[in-house]
């Protein structure tokens, strides 16, 4: 009975009970139902506000009564334990796990009700299972809902201001889990309704999370930018101090850095591609979209967004690092010199028509290059991402995203113009950073090159079409099980 | 009766059920109410998988149910049409619209039930009549409902982690539409009603649109581009070579390019103003705001925030041009030769007050345009402009807006500065490029300074109000049938 | 009775009808429920047409219906005031509050209804108590409702496409403030449940706001760029001027502005952590986290994430007018000068090792704050925010701020580098600006410093996990009733 009463105050019960007339006049109690909260913290006087803006009658359980009530609202009825399960049908446990097994001796009363998990752990993983399986193992006739564990005490308080407001709600009966995704509405919260109990454990550890899908994309993105900074520092550093006692050590915080940035761009940028291009790989070979990808490959695949934005700003930061050359003291003393040496070789003109037209060439196709990732980067923003159709989304992210990898590896190949040729830029018989730099984009773009040829494409749309004649959506069919190659990055 | 106990599983339906007391032993079937899915491709699989989590039980209907059930949840009925259409009121048809005709053996079956429809077509407007209303015309005894064709088999799959959760949805029958939008609710998707079936095409057309609301700020943004690059062209390349055989082709990649880019940004910011300008004058001229604007009007009226943001995205990469400017070889070698000949002409001091204080004052009014301009593409953004009341909007778009342009147009005139006046600006009797680059933008601001006369701006307030006295709001009263000139751009 | 039909629209109700077998005869016109609006004005109009569309059946109360039903279209059924209060149990009141009075008339008809009071003023606080709350005074026996006045007439139309969806809703009744709450949601509103009428007043100054939250820290950063631009503008243009009646009043648009952005920036940055400091100090001083911090440090809590957008702001600019520099005429010529010089002094190499390394420190400590401050600020954008857990928030606005503060104080103290100490940089006596502006700073990291001892950090986190025994998510607690000084800032 009073599972209904807590849903007295929809107006879609209220519509159901009026009918019945006798309702009628103790409906002042039926609009105010009552939840229960087990525990006097912070997020039980959080909560509590919450429930009682929304018309909620509060019965909050504490063992100590009188003393938790000072810190309540004087309508939220504090009492004992027993006293707060007895008067409500849904109720939130606000306590730790290690008290759950506390409430043992009032297991009876809480046969049939609605247990709200909504704790969380210090550590993920902490225990074997998580706390709401644990709960539901305690008390297996009551019905465990895990629940708003992702709202902090003062975003439950504060509520629509605050950005954050989905809530992942997760039991074994779906009634339950569907009162307590209507409440979560009720209080102004977006539910995610993440089915079975199951789930729990990963709604539980949720919170603890720490930027898990950008480890892999950032570990990359590290290692890459050692292994070249590395390879410019011997190449540009060491070698002129071995070979002619050179020291060019002055180069270190900006234009070492400003050669590595650069090409550690490029490659994520190229990464991203070659995920997609090794999905379709994949399919052709096997001749199957319902081939599980590898692991390896299935990983890499989700975290092409990832890669797309470190490559952004890596090229943003070269930028950066680019357009601070010229302000630099060194550039100054340098020009010092040379309008001296000019001056005393009296040469009028210096004028090198083949160097001017290269610099010209590559700043500009560099920042073209700049232009069209940062529109990628804008459609990232979940807001503006979320206006887009799938095509729309999949023009910006694919066709416009390779035309950038062109553009940026003609922007690599014009910095580097002839030294390909040149013996002397074979230091310690390395070639110049560019040349390694443009490598891994060169295949890719042959590689789409290859996958763009009739032949080719016409096979592998036909595999993604699926064989199913019953099928419609033909272009926007995608494997059922893993992450399409066709979802190219930067999401 | 199935149609109820679809709703089931919401606690409202819940609560209406258990006062009969007789529904409380089946009740278990009752909680798990049957959606049923025509088709078994891979729409309808992760369809059946989101269904499943949502804690609806799922019958798919396919013409080979032995080799289709292999691709799905074992928990999912997969079996022949006549069967699965008679287990649930609520029908998905997952199939293509040329199979439709093949259910009319069925009809009788259909008759009464909720059919929706998720078909989408390869081009717009493939069909003279939309999929959904040509299915309600197949099955007239049924409730046709059009929606999800928006998700994509994946996102449908994947669910809340997805941005685009938009699913629009309409339907003759209020009813079966209302159901359907409860069901979308509950599968975590954020249902928008938009009325009856002849909407149907609008949505069918939605994932087929690719930037259409594009489509015209970017053809006038490329034309103006080509006119002022060959303007520019001609003026500078072809006029020096012409005249003196100088050859400047040099400059093409940057200079050419930097000279058209802030003179396309200034022209498109003055369009968006322009727009409400001519609305205004528009309902001065007829003295009422319920006469419709000229179409051409209410398109560009309508555009003026892709205006805006092709704007400031052409004085952002205007800007990376010039500050690229200094990082040129051919800098540095201009740059030699006038120290080779400030020494031979002996010149200590080549300080030239007048040209110092033009460039630091034309710079100083460019960063500060831009900057300003880059509030107003901040504030385009889909989730900062919702936390904006229509107060903080129209002041940041209209007011910040015009300052903008204000000091955009002092930064033109400052660059050009006198040269306006001197004769040899004038080549092949072409006018200096900032001249025709400020036209626009000083009609604009006198068309600014007009409305803001008192005797105008009264009068058009007046107009604005409207003339019925029991209005409210009388400051934010708008149209209704168009868009307001006041809701200037940049959205 | 009424009340009921609205919601028969829902498939809930519609569940709770049908078992009636009774109602289906007349289900047509329970599915199509009666909302009245009273008034005839553009927000009339528009609301009558979102209804529409929603399947509701509207009556428009007019003084002069025949008049206004020109305007509306032709299924909306304009008729008398009180014949529309008669067909419906909602009805909206679109007219101004001076005509409430006029209402008075036809009290006995409203008695029981539902009225929702969608007014605004045209100043905050205009009179001294709501509108809202002035029409429930006027008809006690009424259930008034709030809401709706932050949708202006155009979003009420044009609906879902319009960012603005939040629907601020509060009434005494809840039962009556429930059903408006999910008419807003079938409108494709989010309704926010504000609580009772006493908060109509907050409501209906809303649309009035004017950027509130902005204005301390604006007027803070005006304050400070005033101070520092004085500062500035004393010791690097009036001193040289008086003393050796050098004129350098050409850097006043570059090179003073350009002084002082740098310097607001880093003391907006310091401000947003010396608050959290503040609070600490304060709970540590009082041993408990439950004692309300004074106005003033409340106010400076709850607006650190707007100063710190105005520090990223200032930072962004400073970097765009740094980048300008070598772009202005008056460094060509002073380049021009110096190669002039060399060439006549007849120095070979003017390369200076120590100025060569400040500076590439220097810009690379520069760039690195602001790649820093950039995250922060892309993950303040409301969409991007919510997609982040607390722990990963707290560690970008605490962990990534802090280390931003250090490096742009590494940034001030590379640029002033030696010049503290020497005698000729005390102009006026006053200490060269890189001084003044790194003492807040430093005071903040030494401040964090403090706390992050161990012995201070353990007592502070005693402090904040309170000393209630039943509390769960001990690192998630924070105070109940006011901001917490552990979420930091830039949200």
């Amino acid at each position: 009975m009073d599972s209904i009463s807590l849903m007295g105050s929809s107006p879609a019960s209220k519509a159901s009970f009026l009918p019945n007339g006798v309702k009628n006049g103790p409906r002042e109690g039926s609009s105010k139902p009552s939840v229960a909260i087990i525990g006097s913290g912070d997020f039980s006087k959080c909560l509590a506000i919450r429930l009682l803006r929304s018309g909620f009658h509060v019965v909050v359980g504490s063992r100590q009564p009188k003393r938790a009530a000072e810190f309540f609202p004087h309508v939220v009825d504090v009492t004992h334990h027993e006293d707060a399960v007895g008067k409500a049908s849904i109720i939130f446990l606000a306590i730790r796990r290690e008290h759950y097994s506390s409430l043992w001796d009032i297991k009876h009363l809480l046969a049939g009700k609605i247990l709200v998990d909504v704790s969380n752990n210090r550590r993920s993983n902490q225990y074997p299972e998580s706390n709401a399986e644990y709960l539901a193992s305690l008390f297996p006739e009551s019905n465990v809902v895990k629940g708003f564990n992702v709202i902090s005490a003062w975003a439950m308080q504060s509520g629509p201001k605050d950005a954050s407001r989905q809530v992942y709600i997760c039991s074994n009966s779906v009634e339950a889990r569907q009162q307590v995704i209507e409440l979560a509405r009720q209080l102004s919260f977006i539910p995610v309704d993440m089915g079975t109990l199951s789930l729990a454990k990963e709604i539980e550890n949720m919170p603890l999370r720490l930027f898990s899908d950008w480890k892999g994309p950032v570990l990359t993105a590290v290692a890459l930018s050692i292994f070249f900074f590395a390879y410019s520092f011997i190449r540009d550093i060491i070698h002129p101090y071995v070979k002619n006692r050179q020291s060019f050590f002055y180069k270190i915080p900006l234009e070492m850095v400003n050669r590595t940035l650069p090409v550690v761009a490029i490659t994520l940028l190229a990464l991203v591609y070659l995920a997609g291009q090794l999905a379709a790989a994949h399919q052709l070979f096997y001749g199957t979209k319902f081939r599980r990808f590898p692991r390896w490959l299935q990983g890499w695949l989700q975290s092409r967004k990832q890669l797309g934005l470190l490559s952004f700003f890596f090229a943003c930061i070269h930028v950066l690092y680019s357009l601070c050359l010229p302000m630099r003291r060194s550039e100054r003393y340098l020009l010092l010199n040379m309008a001296y040496q000019q001056v005393h070789a009296n040469i009028e003109n210096s004028w090198n028509e083949e160097e001017v037209w290269r610099v010209e060439m590559y700043v500009s196709f560099g920042i073209m290059s700049l232009g069209l990732l940062s529109i990628l980067a804008v459609t990232s923003i979940p807001s503006v991402n979320s206006t887009l159709n799938w095509r729309e989304f999949s023009f910006i992210q694919s066709t416009l995203g390779y035309i950038a990898l062109l553009i940026a590896t003609f922007h690599a190949l014009l910095f580097g113009w002839k030294r390909a040729f040149e013996e002397e830029s074979y230091r310690f018989y390395m070639p110049p950073t560019f040349i390694v730099a443009v490598a891994l984009p060169v295949t890719v773009i042959v590689g789409k090159a290859v996958l763009m040829m009739p032949c080719v494409a016409w096979r592998l749309k036909r595999i993604r079409r699926g064989c199913d004649d019953s099928q419609h959506h033909a272009d926007r069919e995608r494997p059922a099980a893993h992450v399409s190659p066709e979802r190219v990055t930067i999401m």
